[in-house]
């Protein structure tokens, strides 16, 4: 059996506690957190000046819009979609897909993130190929936009279902992806529910992004987008809302009695302006909230200490509550809330028996001095780039920044000559 | 005469235009922007894949409170100041103020970072040092609490502006530093005003930070800040004002009459729950508005590059208008904004003639790909750990991430050195 053993580290304990000891990993999972003597064949990390964590979990991205990053930045959302995005996306073929989520997967390594739940449109099992390959863990959907062809798409949500729910080792989870309210129209969300519960499939939306979106939906449905959406039977199924930004106090009623766990989308919802999620608010009403990048196209990167930053700073303003979410919840929002949010067990928090899916960060960089708090020094000063050694499952997928998995080098170039095709054809 | 040539950099010139070129420096101006033939005894700097921009300039930061990073986080500003910051920075000596502005130092250039406006307490020379040895520019006063010892304060504010006015070969600017209005009284202001214009010196000041200092300004005076200050005299001298964010229209008009320029706070008015300055009101006024990281212990850190964006988002989603402040405005906001902001004269362009203040960034990580738009992939991707090689005055301060002016290890030793004797006294 695979050992791993993590000597001397800085450990951030489930309880939210901080010491200095060891971890001993033993095939998938964390086998013990505490002092372990020399292990038989077990491979030894130096965890010296080293912050274990659990590993970051990015609860909504668009990952092969990594193509799109810079490509069309200070519009807003409908404008950005239809004369921008959404002409580019038609061009794109399986290899943009593969590639573009390839990029994806170094990029969130790299900057400590573990797992991700992903939206986009065909060539999915490309998505999970990378899931497969690079090692990570992935919830992935076909992203559904019902208007157009909506039949065809479903029966690819329900391919991917059928091939790769489960998959990579159990690092795959299928959900459905009905993109939007706007998107999609009460009778298909429920060709989406009698496709998805058929698998036992959860679902992953767009949901109340923005006031665009609210007031069509009330002028075309004469209700609001959860109060449709709820008709429909979908949130029944499990529900990972995004955005989220825009909310009554009877949507948030519904979103309580139907357990909808949400990604919050700071920084996109900046860019775009499409407002400021209440989190305090659903966080307070027992709902489960993670914290996703949305696509590197409106954010412009998959960096989630950036973002879990921003999440903890733009509540504390827009509540004017300098206490609230403080250092240790806002590393929360981006591990164990993002992990339920996404559906994930056992993962999100370092304990014994859980999932091995550990970042090691650096503590000697700059920004890591005085090395008093790591807890605060992590949520609030630390570069992305101090991630050192990423473990997921039980396996190593980089180790002092060197990436053990994917071929960085060959990704760049590959990534680089689709997003030529795209752009000069 | 010191030159040096940048080969093939990618390079964003004043106008706001990018393309490759070669830039060349001689002495500590920019000779050239354009192709130029090797040039006799100049030293070569590979730019390719290189993205040169101005440096940054962080408009208002307290070098030195890096020692007090992560040291006491999610508190309302009034109870973080009197019963965390104030007590420990009691302690400090001039060994502190030395080695943690020198820490401060590093973080900056290895940040993008060629030029800062700071504020602190006793031995501000122990600052000016820094920025002699370090090579970077400084614009520096000491902050003036006039309710304790206010006199003496200002006398060695004094021997400041005597001792190093244009020092460290014009690299050294020196303010007067009036702390803020609930720690000066008029009367005490006046005595600033009359030493700071013998000296012939601007003022730099934290104004309309929070709204319990607007209160208690209105309760003693029955008058706003700015309403206060203006009587003083103050703002005749010319004013850096920092965080500037509630603020009545009538002090807006003041704030134009007298010119006052601005240092954007975003990060920490965030954190501290200050609130959202209306910086695109300012600018649509005519003001000139910078932007800084404030003190590592409300912030937690130095990153320029973080704060920009910061600004830009917060802006966005505070306007609803996700057109404003688009990505070259937002690189304006931390250079030449900046660099008026603080009085820098040639400083904060890349243009023939002007100072050779320069940073090359490296675009060949997975955030800057595809490298489609090297401006937004800075504004809105790119860490700022990107920033390779940092030119200031003509000097190289940096090259491949290796600092050429100041011992890193050492300082950091020296540093943690000083902290652990600051907590456990």
């Amino acid at each position: 059996m695979n050992k791993i053993l993590i000597k001397g580290a800085t450990v951030l304990r489930a309880e939210g506690t901080v010491d200095v000891t060891d971890i001993l990993i033993e095939g998938d999972r964390i086998a013990k957190i505490g002092a372990v003597d020399d292990v038989e064949g077990a491979t030894v990390i130096d965890g010296r000046k080293k912050f274990a964590t659990p590993g970051l979990v990015n609860a909504h991205t668009h990952a092969s819009m990594t193509l799109l990053r810079s490509y069309a930045d200070d519009l807003a959302l409908m404008d950005w979609l239809n004369n921008h995005i959404w002409p580019i996306e038609a061009k794109m073929k399986r290899a943009d897909i593969y590639w573009g989520a390839a990029l994806a997967a170094v990029e969130m390594i790299k900057s400590g993130t573990t797992a991700f739940a992903d939206m986009y449109g065909p060539c999915m099992e490309e998505v999970a190929k990378v899931v497969d390959e690079s090692g990570m863990r992935g919830v992935l959907c076909r992203g559904l936009i019902g208007i157009f062809d909506g039949d065809e798409k479903l029966s690819t949500n329900v391919e991917l279902f059928k091939e790769w729910n489960g998959g990579a080792d159990g690092r795959v989870t299928v959900m459905f992806g009905p993109h939007a309210i706007y998107t999609c129209e009460p009778e298909y969300l429920k060709k989406v529910v009698a496709a998805a519960s058929k698998c036992g499939a959860e679902i992953h939306m767009h949901m109340n992004e923005t006031l665009d979106e609210i007031d069509g939906c009330i002028k075309k449905y004469g209700k609001r987008p959860f109060e449709v959406v709820n008709e429909t039977g979908l949130l029944d199924l499990g529900m990972l809302a995004a955005h989220c930004v825009h909310l009554s106090d009877d949507e948030i009623n519904i979103m309580v009695e139907k357990n909808v766990r949400v990604a919050h989308n700071p920084g996109s919802n900046m860019k775009i302006s499409s407002g400021i999620a209440p989190i305090e608010k659903l966080i307070e009403r027992g709902l489960i909230v993670g914290v996703g990048t949305d696509g590197a196209s409106s954010n412009n990167n998959l960096d989630m200490l950036e973002e879990i930053r921003l999440a903890s700073f733009l509540n504390k303003v827009s509540t004017m509550s300098p206490t609230a979410i403080p250092a240790l919840e806002t590393i929360k929002l981006g591990t164990i809330n993002s992990a339920r949010a996404i559906g994930l067990k056992e993962v999100g928090e370092l304990r014994e028996g859980w999932k091995a899916d550990i970042v090691l960060w650096d503590m000697s960089g700059v920004e890591w001095q005085p090395n008093y708090n790591p807890t605060s020094l992590l949520a609030y000063s630390a570069a992305s780039t101090s991630a050192d050694t990423v473990i997921v499952d039980g396996k190593i997928l980089m180790e002092v920044r060197q990436l053990k998995t994917l071929d960085e080098e060959k990704i760049i170039s590959e990534f680089n000559k689709c997003f030529e095709r795209l752009t000069n054809s």
